[in-house]
């Protein structure tokens, strides 16, 4: 019933789950329910993501519908759930296999719970975007408006403490560690929170906050606090943040080298 | 059976939920089990903040009755809770409505859950207090203790990694962004936590430690670290933070603008 | 059944805990169930922590079998516990009782269902610890790797957003703050994570970078971003660190004066 | 706060419980959340039933309030709460507490259950009745029809598969034993169930079909089934029941002598 | 999105749900989940079933999944479920709804999910019908094998203490009361069960035992033992039951006319 | 680590178990977490029957190890199990793998529900042998006195409605179906219950009350009430019951002949 050929990423992560389902009786169960039994990576994403995201106050089963329903209506969204699986796969040492981030890393599972709550944002579905917003917030501990717009193959790594404001917007292939602010200023509406250009890596801690751009290229040293624009492949550190050079990779997030 | 006239925020957040369960079937049953059945602010206060704490070690009917014999007890914290509102609805632009707050900050709902600490704590009920703080920093992500004192109109944006020390006094109309630290310095018991004054504004990740001022109107940049009392009217950053100018207004915490 | 002369800190929490369910009849229910009906301390552990970890997609009574199948097998785990407990009620003046940590802290929480990842992880079980370092991220806050090396009477104080990564050494009698992380550098497998000497504290928000050597006593001070080894008995601060000084004190994660 | 004197049968519940609470570590947690934490035997039903009814799709905090309203609106729910413990007091010899119906004979939660429906039955709230009907019938095996008139002192021994018509009227000090039904006959609607006179005697698994009267004091034997009026102080017994002689006491009912 | 017209039962249990919705606060969010935000009868029935028997050892997402599949895969199931709503709409006078009996009559859910279990029977999925009769029999009490035939437009009122086995066949328009038996007698394997005909109503407690055909038309009293042949258009009665003349229906399922 | 040699039905019942869990993805997550991960059937028994009887105020856990307790202090209670479970393999045609009584029928399951709150009893817990006993009859409708005492080989068939009181005695080798009541008389405490002989088989809805002897190798027919002694290898029928000839087989209980 399962191409592999046409989903390789798919029949690894059925290989790898089947293999650990095998070896640990004790995840047996969890894996057989959140994968081994579904016939498609996104079946495994609705599932496991409503798992996630349901509360006493909000069935599991219709969590999973909207969820499909959202995976269904716009394909990018599988798309860039497997892209950002890749990036993890690439970037991050500790991560050898492609069912890890999908199952265990709840960054992945914030940007793809953002994913549908952006989707529903387009469609006018404000309160329930604003009401997965913070169960997202609750349980992956990232507070990420369905607004933002995120490209694809990012690692939201560890995830915890992240904030991502409303007009904020993150291009391809762009990384960022814990507890970074992509923050507003002032209490007018309209644009007002950062653009991230591709390949942009962002340290741990690091806060950047106003209507600014980070150039495409550009690094930005953990703890760092951004108010300006910072031009393409450069380095920037400090609180307040200043030029300390150019990154020595063209897309610094590629190589997560955090030294600045 | 409510009187809108009397009160009109409540008035207004029965509005928008009633709107809400309208356009979008899925959360009509959260939101009438949580709002629309209700008849009082405080009501759904107290349930909504019981599903978010209860557990399977911790009934959340017993946590509802907790919960509503506080804010019956103590008049002072529904208040409190409803210049929190505002204070979210004025100075958040991507806060349009009162409902907004109420129902998805997590923010917002640590806060409110701490002022129920509070009156537990100055009732001599610790255990309890300690309890539910525990359950709070689980859930929402930020750790205050029972038995710091929290004036009105404060605004926790996003909250995720906040931690308020025992000692610490928050004024009133202050602005708290995620991951700040009010912390103490020491392993002695006694006084060793900030005193925040009023319309203070401090940025994402800032963390002030020891029983120091932070005068009324000041302004802490993001990420910065204090360590000393800074006057009032003045704004800092850094690591460690130093005074850099003035903020613009009277009173930071209202107009949010973050840059320094 | 209990023999209190042989274990007083267990003998302490059954006091204490008595008396909390005697004055406080809310939390009488879970402390019985809890802590009263139990005869030792790691059988509270076991299923205080599961509790904690458990979800619908895994069984609670699985998750206790498993933390008392590794408590059982390495005694090492719940005499590094209870260092840790001691460790609390030494260094933080908020924890005046052994039960305090125990029952109520997340980053206490957090390290000792480290420790039982830890185990797993040594016994080459890592799918399932994998899964509960997920786990211990949604509810603690802090993503601690389960190949990290922790010592003991380690107080990881608050918990929220601290991220420890797999090569990562922490010596004993360390104490780190919220919102810290050791962190890797790059995406090269291998040693790339720091390593914490005996005694060292670290404050609030700080990064601590790539395969570097904090020394004994040293001492990092809250926000500071470290890209090199620290000498022991340093403290370094800012954005990056640089050397400020010497700690007052021979370890000063004892006596957390977080002034630098 | 409790005044024993005023309500010995709440205080007698109270010694009970808090005996078995200290003798019974395992029902310790149970029997506080249930019992030993409420001010009053009122709060204790509404709890208790509360626990038993309640599912992913209705709350427990909603059913609880709704339970306590009845009991507040109409006083005579809870005393005939109080007669019917006491019927199973004086009549089972294998209860020997007042606390045992009361937390564990589901004949007593189903007609308990049964009160509040016929209260919510009285307003006009048909559906909520008819929703809770579902329930106690999927708990307790009892099918009680809301609009049935139940009197006071009545024992639902066990309780397992006994049906109650719409237009069945039962009347005090009656004994229902398990499997009992008191049924319509025909499609027609209007009066068309049982009327059960005081002190009936019912034996299990005895059905009695129609708008016919079981006078006073009579008893009908087990397995028997009856589509006659039975005249007062008479025993019926067979399929279809015949007259059988004359029971031997005026109240059958009190006795519980099987024998025909 | 809905053509009543095309679906006039369904159309008018919305219109029922909804009007329960408005006039019962308490019950909105129920109705909301379960009911209004469908589109299609089918979907309700699945999410209801699985609501019921869902459980902490099998996911409600998968059970409603599962009765989708089935429903889908065969049409016959949903029409049968309509006739039976409709003969508990005609036969019953206490259901003066067509959303009672989908909604809260358990013994119209026992049928529903016997017939899904029924559908697995066919296609070899025996383990899997099995866990469901065991769930069926807890939830609603009636016992009735996967492989048991049932016709439609059949009424299992009350459903408590229904068993049913492997090898029985219930014909159309047929009634059933609350403890029914048709069983098997001998240990052997084969055809041991009755066949039950069109429109024969059987009383309360009534066994029917062994391959016996009870002929169409024809009439079981309550509490009868039935263990030979009954002729068409006959009504039987007593333990063991015997002739007693001629029901004075046709098919006295339909009239439901208990007497004998 | 399993010896199947020692324990064949333990290896059939593994054997079984897997192979289901291999056709039937939708129960490998309950039969791994139920069954294939544990090293002994006394395991499955105690995980099993808690999942069946946990409930929101009472914890699975602690159930677990309540069970475990028993049955290892106990051993005539798995193996009079293991005797229950062959004799539904030998009885029951429906039955065909050791692994259904076992998961799958809630009559075994509350026999062996009962032999843990009668091993409560015998020790002076009958506090939580009277929880138990309620949680029993509301999960599997048969309500059981933890005092009766029940020999081995006992098939419970269904089970539902089943009423055995305090003073019974039910020998080896004995059949009970539906409905059956071995029920007391009066309200005089003592021994009032019947005594039923090894090999005795009781039809569907069959009540037998007072301290009357059922002979060895009698029958009682279905919906039978039998009030005298019944003499060793008779059959008795109806309402009231009275002799009917003799059994074709010397333990009626084994061959299942329901004919009378």
């Amino acid at each position: 019933m399962i191409d592999a050929n046409a989903d390789p990423m798919w029949a690894a992560i059925l290989t790898e789950t089947a293999a650990a389902a095998e070896a640990e009786p004790l995840l047996a169960s969890f894996l057989h329910m959140t994968v081994l039994r579904h016939n498609r990576f996104e079946d495994v994403l609705a599932f496991h993501l409503s798992s996630k995201l349901a509360s006493p106050t909000m069935d599991a089963r219709a969590l999973m519908e909207l969820f499909r329903e959202a995976l269904e209506a716009d394909c990018s969204i599988s798309r860039a759930a497997r892209a950002d699986i890749q990036a993890c796969y690439d970037r991050d040492p500790a991560c050898d296999a492609y069912s890890m981030p999908l199952l265990y890393f709840k960054g992945f599972h914030a940007i793809q719970s953002q994913r549908i709550t952006h989707w529903l944002w387009k469609q006018g579905r404000k309160t329930l975007a604003y009401f997965l917003q913070n169960r997202i917030s609750e349980v992956m501990g990232a507070d990420i408006h369905p607004a933002a717009r995120i490209g694809e193959g990012v690692m939201l790594d560890h995830g915890t403490g992240v904030v991502v404001g409303e007009t904020a917007v993150i291009g391809d292939n762009v990384s960022l560690l814990q507890g970074v602010t992509l923050g507003g200023t002032g209490k007018e509406h309209g644009d007002r929170h950062p653009k991230i250009g591709n390949g942009v890596l962002i340290g741990a801690n690091a806060s950047i906050l106003g209507n600014i751009s980070i150039g495409q290229g550009a690094k930005v040293g953990a703890g760092s606090v951004v108010l300006d624009d910072v031009p393409p492949h450069t380095t920037v550190v400090g609180v307040p943040a200043r030029e300390a050079g150019r990154p020595d990779e063209d897309m610094p997030a590629l190589g997560m080298d955090q030294r600045v």
